[in-house]
Order: C-alpha cells, then structure tokens, then sequence
C-alpha cells in the first residue's frame, strides 16, 4: 500500500468511528427514546465513493441533527479547481470528511457545528473546526466552550488564537454584517506533518462529544416560551442564509456531486425570515 | 436631458407608478384589513441611490408579501464584472427595477413573484419575468397562466416560446433536479428596440396584476389541512434554496450593496426541511 493509501484508509476508517461514537453519545442524550436512521448514498460514478449519513428528527432535545460521513474522489469541473487548493493542475482529489450540524429544540441551546476533513489534490492537508450559535448570550457558556477548544489546541502545539480569528472570520453574515454565532475554531490547508495534524484532529472529534455534552448538560431543563422559539427560528434563519450563501462545505458538495440531502442535512428542519 | 437620462427617467417613474397599482389591488385583495408597510432606504454613498420597499405581512391571504422598487448606480467590484452583460471594461452601472414575491397563506395558492428591470452597463436592456410556484399541480390554472403570458408576448411581438424555455431553465434547482414551480417568462438582455421593449415591459407589469387576480380569486376561498401546509413550507425550503444558492438578482443585491431586508424580502416568512 502507498503511504498516501494508507493516510487515506486511516482518516477514512477514523471519520467512520467518530460517527458511530458521536450517534452513540446522541441518542444516549436523547434517552435512545429516538434513533437514527442510517443512509448510504453513492455517487453516480460508483467508483467515485459516496458517505453514510445518520439522521435524528423530532428528538427531546435535538430537533433536527445529522450526521454525515463521506468519502469521495474524481476530478474537479474546470471552473471549479481555481477554488480549490492546489488543484489548479489537471483538478483531481480525494476526500474525506465527517460534519455534524445539531438543531436542538429548545431555544435556550445554541445548535452546533463541528466537521473534520482530510484533502488531497496537488496538496494535502487536514481541515475542520467547531462552533457554536446561540440565540441568547451567555458568557459562561462561552468561556466553556473556548477553553476546552483553547486547551486541545495548546496540547496540540496548534495556534489557537488563530484558528479562533479564522473561526470569526469564516462564520460571518457580511450581508447582515452579523457574526453566525459564538465563534469556536477553524482551521483550513493544515499541510505540514500529517500525524500530528492526524491526532489533533482525532482528539478535535472526541473533544466535540465533551463540548455538546456539557452544553447539552447544563440546559436542558431551562424552560422556554413561544417567543424564545421565535427568536431561535429567526436565528436559524440566518443558519441558511450562512450555508447557502456562503459555506464552502455547502459549495464543495454541489460541485462533486455529492448526495444532496446529505449536504442540505446541516438546514435547520424550521426558519423564518420577517 | 441626455437621451439616456430621458429613459432612465421614465423607467424609474413607471416602476414606481406600478409599485403603488400592485400595492394598491393586493390590498384590495386583503379586504385592507392589513396594510403594506414603506420603507425607504439609500446605498451608503447617498448619491448611489436606494429604494422603497411595500411588506405586506400576516394577512388572511398573503402571509408575506414584498414589493421592491430600486434605482441605484455605481462601480462593479472587480471580480463581478466579467458576471454582468457589457459590464467588463469600467464597471460602471445603472439599474432600476421592480420585484415581488408573494407567499400565501393557503398553500393551495401557488406563490408568485414577478420581476422587471432596466440595466446600462456598456449595454443597456430590459429583462424580467413572472413565474409562479404552486404546491399542488393544477392544469388549468396553469393553463390560464401560461396563456395570459402568451398574449401579452404576441402583442407586443416577443418570442414566447423563447421566454418560456428561458423560465423553465433559469428556475431550476440543479442541486434536486427539480423545477421551482410550473414557469412562465423569463427574459433578458433585450436591448434592441428600446420604445417597443419597454412598453412590453410596462404591459407585462399590469399583466402581472391580471394573472395575481385571476389565481387568487379562484382560490381564496378553498380549505386547506395542516397537511397542505406542511407541503407547502418544504417546498418553500426550495424557494429558499434556489433564492440564495442561484438567483441573480439576490447576487446582484448583495453585489451592489443593496439593502438586506429589500434583497431577503424574497424569502418567506416560514420555511422547513426534512
């Protein structure tokens, strides 16, 4: 096996345990009163890979969560591959990844993102991050959720401060000049010493699980009025003006083609708009 | 007067003329238990223009309902040059229109938006439309709409072959392969001509008030269960979709620094996904 086969069984068969052990830790939350329902889809060249997607509706407490897997390859469409790193050339890649979006039903807690991805074109690289969109503010909650992304990072020897800025930088609404959420980390093109970005990234993941469970944890209780929940589906409102407009995930998928009801999972199950 | 100025004048004044006929007949419509709502709004340089946008909102038949008129010039960004007709070599533009988009209450009635606008770049042209998005198939009354479209065309010597097709194209979600709804007209970069286009234009615009009648008024009055209406909010999840992943004129808005709620008052007031 080529070194780069092996990377690539290796990430792959990582992305596919962190799914498993994320739906585990979901439904555990949820009481297993509801389940996930499995799918796998295929690209239609089949040899071109597809993913698995795991999907929880109507839960307590996650309204609408999905979580997908996918593992992919082919060749860019031409106008595309400007897009992409290191795919100028002749536009071919292999990718893997896994991206969760949890909705949550009550208003009181924030939805939240995390996806991990492994790339290779010309270049290679790791890429992922997490972040939360709350629709009340709540600075514990917060100083939560950046200390433990803070403290995987510095144990990582990777720049938090950075990856924070980027975080803030990438979820943002220009058109509303609104931030979509609290912010989190983001990283992007991690090419330099595969195993160390490798195990960063496995223990991002399993960091992930700590990081909904104790938010999940402390709010679950909290009630919630009508007018809470109007408030969280104008907020998920802009969720999908994020995501269509702008998420680059989103734009990946529909330039692969990639399973669109697996792309389109990160879409709250309810918006408004005024 | 420059000549140009001539028909800039007279494009921005019909459209706000036939803004007030649109408002004025849906609030007929509404009984005018519910009222639009003005808003003015200007680009940031004040000199660039802006416009006044009508919201009807929670009424008995139209649940939302925006009716924009704007007139703005400028400078295209570098990178979106090479996206506009004739607009590749300074940038400069001028453009007026009118748009509107109406989501009913009833999701027996079909949503319907209408658009016309006149843009100089290096060219000058007329382009526009009116399609319409049912949630449940009707035969004739696509029937009756597909005709009105038709006489209009003919009148005033338009291919209406040609704009039909052009609909059914531009209103396509690629990403599901489906259309949006069931057509109509859609057109654009008509530049020759200007007297005979623009009274095509004018005359598509009180066809437009026509066509809204006709389809409500044989409608209004039907029963609908929580059942319709859950129909009704997926597939305004695809007028969604389609809105912020595909339509030019939401990219043009957000290009020119237009106003957000006036680019965004397409978007309905609920919208869900599976």
């Amino acid at each position: 096996m080529k070194n780069s086969d092996y990377k690539k069984k290796a990430v792959d068969s990582w992305f596919s345990f962190l799914q498993s052990q994320i739906c585990n830790e979901f439904e555990i939350i949820e009481g297993r009163r509801k389940r996930f329902v499995k799918r796998h889809w295929k690209k239609k060249r089949k040899k071109e890979g597809g993913g698995i997607s795991y999907l929880l509706i109507n839960g307590k407490i996650f309204e609408k969560v999905g979580v997908n897997k996918s593992t992919v390859e082919g060749k860019f469409k031409k106008d595309f591959r400007s897009k992409i790193f290191g795919a100028s050339k002749e536009g071919k890649y292999w990718a893997s990844g896994i991206s969760v979006v949890a909705h949550m039903r009550n208003p009181k807690i924030p939805a939240i993102h995390f996806n991990t991805r492994f790339i290779v074109t010309g270049k290679q690289w790791f890429g992922g991050g997490i972040d939360v969109t709350p629709c009340f503010n709540d600075m514990s909650e917060k100083k939560m959720v950046h200390s433990m992304l803070k403290k995987v990072c510095i144990k990582n020897k990777k720049n938090y401060k950075k990856y924070q800025k980027w975080c803030d930088n990438y979820f943002y609404l220009p058109h509303r000049n609104e931030p979509r959420g609290i912010g989190g980390i983001f990283f992007d093109h991690e090419t330099q010493d595969w195993v160390k970005n490798f195990k960063f990234v496995r223990e991002l993941g399993l960091t992930f699980i700590e990081i909904s469970k104790k938010i999940i944890d402390k709010k679950r209780k909290l009630k919630w009025s009508k007018k809470d929940k109007e408030k969280q589906l104008l907020k998920r409102g802009r969720y999908v003006e994020f995501n269509l407009l702008y998420d680059r995930g989103t734009k990946f998928g529909l330039n692969t083609g990639g399973n669109i009801e697996s792309i389109l999972m990160s879409l709250p199950p309810q918006a408004n708009w005024k």
